[in-house]
């Protein structure tokens, strides 16, 4: 972590004051107390309006992602980490290689300096963890009562190797529906900080990048169809827009999602479903039929994948539709929730 | 613009809901209402958590910007322009050809879809007229108190031609000074809603895309050292970054420097210097001394580059430093401020 050698420039301030977004010498000296130190990186040290990027010789993948998750701290991660993670899983998700990352950050007046300077560093080291540099930035400040501390946006470009194609359209009838590992972390442990909830068994989000496992899929010979990770809505949102967008049906056996029993105990307590409670650090992956166990196989062996499970498949009936093959043996529609259940989640 | 043709999907809502931002149902009705219309392309036809774009087969820019301004509409502009132009901006100012925008919406409980429908064909119709295409995107809702109407981060991608490389490193002594146009319009403007001001001259921003101008150059045969769009901070934050950050001196001519009668007036009724506020569509080039005369004619030539004037010239001394030749016949150290003289400009 280079950035803890740098001597960091004194602050006249303990918090965020609203000249520190105002393009004067306070932001300047913000950027090379907090923001430079720890992102430090030589395409960030060219101190221009754009990074410059080599020629990155094959198509490339680009997402955006802004995180507003309340509170800013939860067992098992941060907004940061998040901030990280969230943009990179994207990227994943479509075959890519991660590679760079933007961050615009929105402070509000007022906010601590000492916090900032965690989430950043936070930030930096997850961004090591997934090989990512982050090159180039933005702080906005606004006003006391106009946000909510710090939200973070980044933007992230990935590599997409060869002819490979990722998505929904790639789904067919006879896909098996992998899923990587547990559900409905996120969700319950964000929860428990925000309504000052103890569990009997605490949760800690699973929040994590899972470039890996799609390299390991890749790399053991498995296209995936289609990759989606969950997040908002949980795992019933992204099989219901994988079956809309990919015009197909999908039948998910209840019993075969994996559930650690911490959530699964705040679920009946909260009486939520844990099928719609975000994750951070699960994938769906859609993989032809005769690739299923292979998958699940390729997926075991990385960081992240040890739970990996097939949980169902895709069929030609009901498109655009996702069934459930429940518990007690009976068969119904896993509808996509008007919202979320819990907002700011991410 | 094309989007106007497609019929839009009722929304069962007039103002932003919480579960607009749950990734359920409702959040899929608002993208489908509102935001694919708008951007409508191939590539975020797509769906997916990643745009997929081609091998550009060069070097790549990318920047990133949150625009909080406040009013969101102003004299000759609006944030969502704002969000397009100022990322567009930023591209060009690396010598890059802007390809591709993200867009990363903050929205607050109880904001207007209508006026959110507004922000984005603005987008649209901005995006177009850069020749850029919103490729991917993401929308967050936070509680009311949490933010102010909207907020919108974009990070942009832009192809960069051959070897050039154009910044702050490159700038030498000897390099003229070139602006491209009046300065402080933006500022102004904004400033005459916000405050309620009524100017004798009614003053509109300057808010325009600037990489037009740069090809002008490019196509014209000069190479630029150094380009900057004088945003926060206006002219004189521009000037002290990359006297900083080049490591030279930097001398200007005050009278020199174009104010339209509008801004003048309204900066010596507030008692604010022209040269620290804020433009939106205006660049400082810094080039080669015998390259001055042609930069000058080859921007006058492009739309919004009319008016550009020679208005200094780099030296060897005072590195770091940038000194004023008042109207008076003195000279001064025109100094970075602490802060902008108005926050939440762009």
């Amino acid at each position: 972590m280079a950035f803890e050698l740098n001597c960091p420039v004194p602050l006249r301030h303990e918090t965020i004051q609203m000249a520190h977004g105002g393009g004067g010498r306070m932001m300047r000296d913000l950027l090379e107390a907090v923001m430079l130190p720890a992102f430090r990186n030589d395409t960030l040290e060219s101190r221009h309006d754009s990074a410059l990027l080599p020629d990155p010789g094959s198509r490339l993948a680009f997402t955006t992602d802004t995180y507003v998750v309340r509170p800013r701290f939860f067992p098992g991660g941060d907004i940061g980490e998040l901030a990280v993670y969230g943009t990179v899983n994207d990227l994943a998700m479509a075959g890519a290689t991660p590679r760079f990352l933007s961050v615009g950050m929105i402070l509000e007046e007022g906010y601590p300096i000492e916090e900032l300077r965690r989430v950043v560093a936070s930030m930096r080291r997850a961004a090591d963890r997934c090989g990512v540099a982050i090159v180039t930035g933005d702080t906005k400040v606004v006003d006391k009562g106009k946000g909510d501390g710090i939200y973070i946006n980044t933007a992230g470009i990935g590599s997409v190797p060869g002819d490979l194609v990722v998505g929904p359209g790639q789904v067919r009838p006879g896909d098996a529906v992998i899923l990587s590992g547990d559900v409905g972390r996120h969700g319950v442990a964000v929860m428990s900080v925000r309504e000052g909830i103890a569990f009997q068994t605490p949760v800690e989000s699973d929040c994590a990048p899972l470039h890996g496992l799609v390299r390991g899929l890749l790399d053991g010979g498995v296209t995936p169809h289609c990759l989606r990770d969950a997040t908002r809505g949980g795992l019933a949102a992204v099989l219901n827009e994988i079956a809309t967008d990919g015009k197909v049906g999908v039948e998910v056996v209840e019993a075969a999602v994996p559930v650690v029993p911490g959530v699964e105990g705040a679920c009946e307590m909260l009486g939520l479903d844990p099928l719609y409670v975000a994750c951070e650090g699960c994938l769906v992956a859609f993989v032809a039929g005769p690739d299923a166990d292979r998958a699940v196989i390729l997926l075991r062996a990385r960081e992240g994948g040890e739970g990996a499970v097939r949980i169902g498949t895709v069929v030609e009936d009901g498109r655009g539709t996702v069934i459930l093959r429940t518990r007690l043996g009976t068969r119904r529609i896993l509808d996509l929730l008007s919202g979320e259940q819990l907002p700011r989640i991410c």
